[in-house]
């Protein structure tokens, strides 16, 4: 098995270097991952920008992989279109500290490196611990739980391109419960700006932190991984909806 | 009506102005849009920096709205949250100078400013041109089709939080066709790198400019924009592969 591994949160995030761990008992793994952080990227790309890469050795003087000065997308384009020597069985993003669940989806880097590999028909998970502050201890236990779950997405032959999107959830909600395999959440979230002034008088604006969403439907990756489960959401990247496009045609014929 | 108007090209951009000038007469427009532009910057958000806001002025010295150095997204939250002072009856996002169909769609911050818009309820719509290099009376003459397109759209009455992609045909293919309502193209793009090495030794990357869809599947925004004609297509921001979640189901039970 050769699996591809990126994320959002940097090369050098404790995430990464938990699950990639894990992963070297199921494959070889190549890293290809940001240089800095890059939370909330979305599916950025780099067009306007050189993308500088470097390779990185990890503790063990191992060849760890690549780091790109680029966003979480970028590295994926690069390692399957440039850097890698064999093309991937499999891709993995993360693990992101905090989650990526519900309308957060869309903002996430870690879930658009896993969009990315699937543009390629590659089989790609995305994969985001639920919580901010998580020890390196806590990537460790979460990682172990992912690989198993990664395993079984695996034993089961998805067809090429499938794409998942992985959360576990709160260390601090104890064990985890089981696996479950619910749709995204789509209830809005709350958000607020702290309104400023800088020293030269210029208003400026800085998001809250204290968003969330305060209603999540219940049977949705929200609710089940506030109540202590896995959730695999199995996404796609046709955005049309089909309803409404029906709909509409209707009023234009 | 009030309009929201954003884009990613930036607030000075002409596809904005022209745009601008056609929905003057359709209701108040009022503009918030990024300083400068942001070209592929996907749904990404602004969390750790802050976002300094300015007011701007159009050449009659009429109020324009406000230039945010952010992110598309950055600016509809911005705009609902903390600048607008009535909420917009509608969401309009362009004109992008480049079409924004098939897979790019997901790169687009174009697209995410309007799904930034669907994400509080408000019907959103985003608009390219296909044309890296349109001039200005382009855009003009764009505007004018696109706004009556908006209009027939409004008509129509759609649900709340309702979300569009208008793709308007390259203005060397002559004359708009008409208007078609079709799903995005989900087949695969070419794209490729450029290897090069800095002043200093180290390995960059750039991006290709010459990527593209060789073989858009028929009956999609991609194929029928390269034929002449606009097209709508109806996006929604819930990404789960209904059809994979039940497969996936059975095998995890």
């Amino acid at each position: 098995m050769k699996i591809l591994l990126t994320n959002d949160d940097g090369i050098y995030a404790p995430g990464l270097r938990a699950l990639r761990k894990e992963l070297q008992s199921f494959g070889d793994v190549i890293v290809v991952a940001p240089a800095v952080e890059q939370s909330a990227a979305g599916h950025s790309v780099t067009l306007l920008h050189p993308l500088v890469v470097a390779e990185v050795f990890d503790e063990s003087n191992q060849f760890l992989g690549w780091a790109v000065e680029g966003r979480p997308a970028d590295c994926v384009k690069l390692a399957l279109l440039e850097l890698l020597p064999d093309p991937p069985d499999l891709i993995v993003s993360g693990m992101n500290h905090g989650s990526n669940a519900g309308i957060n989806v869309l903002y996430s880097g870690t879930v658009a490196a896993a969009v990315e590999g699937a543009f390629f028909r590659k089989t790609a998970i995305a994969i985001s611990l639920a919580s901010k502050k998580a020890k390196p201890s806590e990537f460790a236990e979460a990682s172990k739980f992912a690989v198993k779950v990664i395993r079984q997405i695996v034993d089961t032959q998805p067809q090429a391109g499938m794409l998942y999107n992985l959360n576990l959830p709160a260390p601090e909600l104890g064990e985890i419960k089981g696996v479950k395999i619910l749709p995204q959440n789509v209830a809005p979230y709350t958000e607020n700006f702290h309104r400023r002034t800088d020293p030269r008088g210029r208003v400026y604006f800085w998001m809250g932190n204290d968003y969330g969403c305060p209603d999540p439907h219940p049977g949705t990756d929200e609710s089940a991984l506030s109540e202590g489960y896995l959730v695999i959401t199995p996404l796609q990247f046709d955005l049309t909806n089909r309803v409404e496009l029906q709909r509409l045609k209707q009023h234009f014929e």
